[in-house]
């Protein structure tokens, strides 16, 4: 048997051998840089708003910004198999999203100045420890690692062979200017992108090699004046306002006015881009739905040329025409976007933000 | 009270008011037309092999083939609200594919000629009751409800408005000339479309106006002759094999001939697509992954060139280059695609399809 052994192993190349995930050296990533992060004064490292809102936004506001999407970690290793051991918070369960996309990792590669794929992690439960990708060549490369879009983290190691490397990153990939900051819905959050590399921002992070900050609060991005003061704070190259799902034409005409005009105070030049309402499969079907659709989108032109009339000339006007295309085929529910809508919606954002990040 | 309740009904329009599932009545679809199945010999109406085949076939191809990738229900209706209340045998969860599309439903209308998505029926569990679409303009209509992909249906019933008509459709879409049979995998069957319209051999049913046949099989497309038998049996336009991700280059060499010539003993002439294992995006890293890859692609031309040498001029052969597209984004995990992949993949097949599909 031991002969056999040693035979199997002088005689097989190692990298036949499949590697588990017990068999990795895992390093805490809060050694490694994270980006996306808006605000450095979080309770916790994986979060998304200050400290300081804590008592002052709304619950459910509160509770989504401990959810990770638009965070990612950077490293560079040598390793040639890579992994990750990861414990979320709440554990969620949805009926029309991945886990991997829900509470999974998802791991990109710098090849040639771009941002590939290279595999995602899939949970197993509240904590997971897998094997990434394994059999790579021999050689140092930096990597980004993609947090979970609707989930917390209690806890991310990332996992290396024990005699491999892993280190801060030495490429500015994205690059570290302004970055550009969404607001907006579950859709802007990345519901419901088979995995976290796959919501439209972070699509975009790597289409404009620039880093975003995604505060896209599922179910609440009510126009809440409190978020728009934290948002007022960021150094950003660019505002996104992609809310318009979670509000009714009548919250608009109360709110949004002034949501701009607190941005406006802290930030008077910084362009700001308002989106519409994309134009929800099943509102073709659902009467209602469509005209709930139209009215919205209609209040928002009206909200972005009272701005501009008011001497505002750094807001920008995204048309729901062909946000998501128009083979009807871009979501999992009439709603929520599937990596299919989130392409088509990368693809007409990506004009409109690239003269905005220089 | 009562008063109100009135005042209510009088003066809100009906179609503000929200449907409720238990306010519909509901139709045993076992009375209406199911389309895609090769067999009428199954043991229950939702199945996709012959009940002959119980005792021949290995048990995991036979367990898959009591999924319902590939099914639908067809019927016409002139109600403003659909539903449907439905039951499934596994109640099966992963963590890389939404509950919608392992067990969930999917309606499409027939607008001018053309499917159109109207929207999924989200499972709540293995019993599940749900409103799929309301508020729909008055007037008769033919629908389409996709099946699940992975899981199988105990019990489906179609809810309608009570006062509402359910039929047998009128019109014969998709066409009833002789069907697309897909043998393959997990991929073939669906995995990981994020609802049932989205797998790739209903994308081309779709695209084509033509029932499809799915005998896809996760995990499990691994050249079984009995499999080969059945499909012999089915007066197919053209026949797709693409079952490269579940083999190695030994066991086709071993398996693949004796497979197409069991088809080519009752099928002389029927097209036979013989599809390349995609290319998963996770190769441009695994090394490993990447050499099974191009060892079956190669087998594959190999036993394509040997078929055709033999006289077959009914054999036809897909490269992997493009089928996924470049974008390295097509997948959830490295192999199964999301609709991102499949709406690819099914564009870089129609036209093949398309000269056999009359």
């Amino acid at each position: 048997m031991r002969h056999l052994l040693i035979f199997l192993i002088v005689v097989f190349p190692l990298a036949a051998m499949a590697i588990t995930a017990d068999s990795l050296k895992y390093v805490d990533a809060s050694t490694l840089p994270v980006i996306g992060k808006g605000f450095e004064d979080t309770q916790n490292r994986y979060e998304r708003l200050p400290a300081t809102l804590q008592d002052v936004t709304r619950p459910p506001v509160w509770n989504l910004s401990k959810n990770c999407s638009g965070l990612a970690i950077r490293f560079r290793t040598n390793s040639t198999a890579i992994g990750a051991k990861w414990e979320v918070t709440g554990d969620v369960v949805m009926n029309h999203f991945t886990m991997t996309g829900i509470k999974g990792l998802d791991l990109y590669c710098l090849e040639n100045g771009k941002w590939q794929f290279v595999n995602s992690a899939r949970p197993t439960g509240k904590t997971s420890q897998v094997v990434i990708i394994q059999n790579m060549p021999e050689g140092e490369k930096e990597y980004m690692l993609y947090l979970p879009l609707y989930d917390g983290l209690a806890q991310l190691e990332i996992g290396v062979l024990p005699s491999a490397e892993i280190k801060a990153p030495e490429v500015n990939s994205p690059q570290t200017g302004k970055p550009v900051v969404f607001y907006g819905t579950s859709i802007t959050q990345g519901g419901c992108a088979s995995r976290a590399g796959m919501a439209y921002p972070n699509i975009l992070s790597r289409m404009l090699d620039r880093e975003i900050i995604n505060l896209g609060f599922s179910g609440n991005g009510k126009l809440d004046y409190e978020v728009a003061e934290a948002m007022a704070t960021i150094d950003a190259s660019c505002f996104v306002i992609d809310c318009l799902p979670n509000v009714t034409a009548d919250l608009m005409k109360e709110k949004y006015d002034r949501f701009l005009e607190i941005i406006r105070e802290k930030k008077p030049e910084t362009p700001i881009i308002m989106v519409e309402n994309i134009l929800y499969p099943h509102m073709y079907f659902d009467q209602n739905v469509h005209q709930a659709v139209v009215d919205k989108n209609i209040a928002l032109k009206q909200i972005f040329d009272a701005q501009e009339k008011k001497g505002d000339r750094n807001v920008y006007y995204v048309k729901a025409d062909d946000l998501i295309g128009h083979s009807q085929e871009a979501t999992v529910d009439g709603v929520h976007l599937t990596d299919f809508g989130f392409v088509q919606m990368a693809d007409q954002l990506y004009p409109v933000l690239k003269k905005h990040v220089k």
